[in-house]
């Protein structure tokens, strides 16, 4: 697969790493958000780095594990439920992008079953539901080249649009058994290690489920050689589209807002594919589900929050939002020693 | 000293939580923002809280210690030219509450330092910066009885101007010391342990800094025998303030956003005074400020952003607020199970 993601330049690192260090606060006393002034103007390559649009893609889809019943306590139409209740405004998601100034849009990546047009709504959908991975491919290869494609198509299109900042986000009833597929493949963890409780299974539920995809791993893994093998075998649409997303708004500049479990999973493939993407992320939150951590680590990444947040959608995204405009601003808005007349140490 | 805090009612509780459950996401998924809600619910005693005028006041105050430039890298004037930033909009702590639309006052509790009228400034001075505490007590028993009451005072006027949501910053040079110091009493840990770099010491600094701080403990201990003693021996006008004002605030049931060392100090006197006043304080951040760990485990509390900040200012507090805001916002605006159509596990 082609991607044109080149890393950031450092030609001014040392200039905004100045900026920062003159403005009237202890050097390093605003922490993280330090990190994240300096990497928006390295991303930016600009001493004075501007959130434009801040926008979230809810990217949702089916799993045919799910009608198995194996690897989550709620049933396959809930996805569907909840796509409807963003449109309709009434999910986390939305209060946290409505509070927080964030434009949200929901893609329809394969989702089973069918929509209205709504404004929110991007009717994408390449399949209703994958197939169950415990059976064949969760996809085929037309299939996961097409989601891809359309991933980075909507980035495409949201940049033209004059976004600079995209986040990500999903729903997918079974999407974390999927992500921890993945993460095993893309880690290299024993999949039970990658396997958590989801959406809320009890003991029993999550023993079946790792039972469920012990089996699966062990079905495909003669057959995947590469990372595009990986997303063919466990799907999902909305993890393989995000993936597509993601690529492209690294090779467009944009910078990247990575949720959780699920997210982090698309960002295993895509940094599979193309490493310098790292360089546009920033990590806004640890999820609750036990993996998450695990991806973290071999992403070296060290996530805004941890507040112990597992419910997926881009909410860690929203939520960790103001701290990356806060960094920004602070970039562009306080004094510095000497503007304020306030003496050094 | 007489304070009339209650314990907040759990009336409502069992039914707030079932609010909270309801909503349509798994149980307990949104982290640490569906304590905040039962809380913020539990001390407003209603299903539907509101933030309203949300303030943050910044105390601030010099320290006789600073001086001696035993204990801080800045020199004593930085606490007025700081004061000057804020009224002049150009320190973080202005950047941070103009993006989240929070209220900002500056208290002159103390500084070494005559300042003209100006809208955002209150003028309370108890005295231009407490004596040095390696000589003598920092302020007299009437001074720290001022102080408090002009805390007490302050609050009651920002809760009668329509606020219920207060939180507390500081400015003072040297005021990691005296906060070390009332650490040291009030948690019983030894003053070698409640010491750190403050804004930025080098190792010998530090070293000096605490060698001065041991000596100056051990010169008052004897002296100290309730905690009005602790915070008249060691100061600072902006602590004392400070803890009148939380009094304050949590008598008239207002949420008390906790930042920092210096305000935890602060906080540790205040609930030495009243244990009942931790009902009401959301804890904001963990302070890169090496004992700050230690106070918040002694208060056994869990702040929401833990991103390496030492900066004071309140900047914790204006940072962590779209977080509170959120945690108020899913509870009022979220939609349910029921309401949704959305299928339960």
């Amino acid at each position: 697969m082609q991607t044109n993601i080149t890393s950031v330049s450092k030609e001014l690192e040392s200039q905004i790493q100045e900026e920062i260090n003159f403005k009237t606060k202890p050097i390093g006393a605003l922490g993280s958000l330090e990190n994240i002034a300096l990497q928006i103007g390295l991303i930016q390559n600009t001493l004075t780095p501007q959130i434009k649009q801040p926008t979230i893609l809810v990217f949702a889809g089916d799993h045919g594990i799910a009608k198995t019943n194996k690897v989550s306590p709620y049933p396959q139409e809930v996805t569907q439920q909840m796509v409807l209740n963003f449109l309709n405004g009434g999910a986390a998601i939305n209060v946290f992008c409505k509070q927080n100034n964030i434009d949200l849009k929901v893609i329809d990546a394969g989702v089973n079953a069918d929509f209205e047009d709504h404004p929110l709504l991007s009717k994408v959908k390449i399949s209703k539901g994958t197939q169950d991975y415990s059976l064949s491919k969760a996809m085929t290869k037309e299939q996961c080249e097409l989601a891809l494609g359309k991933g980075r198509q909507l980035a495409r299109e949201i940049f033209n649009g004059g976004c600079n900042v995209i986040g990500f986000g999903e729903m997918g009833i079974g999407n974390t058994s999927a992500a921890s597929l993945l993460m095993s493949y893309f880690t290299k963890t024993p999949i039970e290690n990658c396997v958590g409780r989801g959406t809320g299974l009890n003991d029993e539920g999550l023993n079946t489920k790792i039972k469920t995809l012990k089996e699966v791993y062990n079905f495909h893994t003669n057959d995947i050689k590469t990372p595009i093998d990986a997303l063919i075998a466990f799907g999902g649409f909305e993890i393989v589209m995000m993936c597509g997303a993601m690529l492209e708004a690294a090779s467009l500049k944009m910078t990247l807002l990575i949720d959780g479990f699920i997210v982090t999973s698309a960002l295993l493939a895509a940094n599979s594919i193309a490493p310098n993407i790292l360089d546009y992320c920033i990590f806004c939150h640890t999820s609750g589900e036990q993996g998450h951590k695990k991806m973290l680590q071999f992403l070296n990444a060290k996530p805004l929050l941890n507040i112990g947040m597992r419910l997926g959608e881009g909410t860690g995204c929203a939520l960790a939002f103001p701290l990356i405009e806060a960094s920004v601003n602070f970039l562009n808005n306080m004094a510095t020693f000497k503007s304020a007349n306030v003496s050094e140490a």
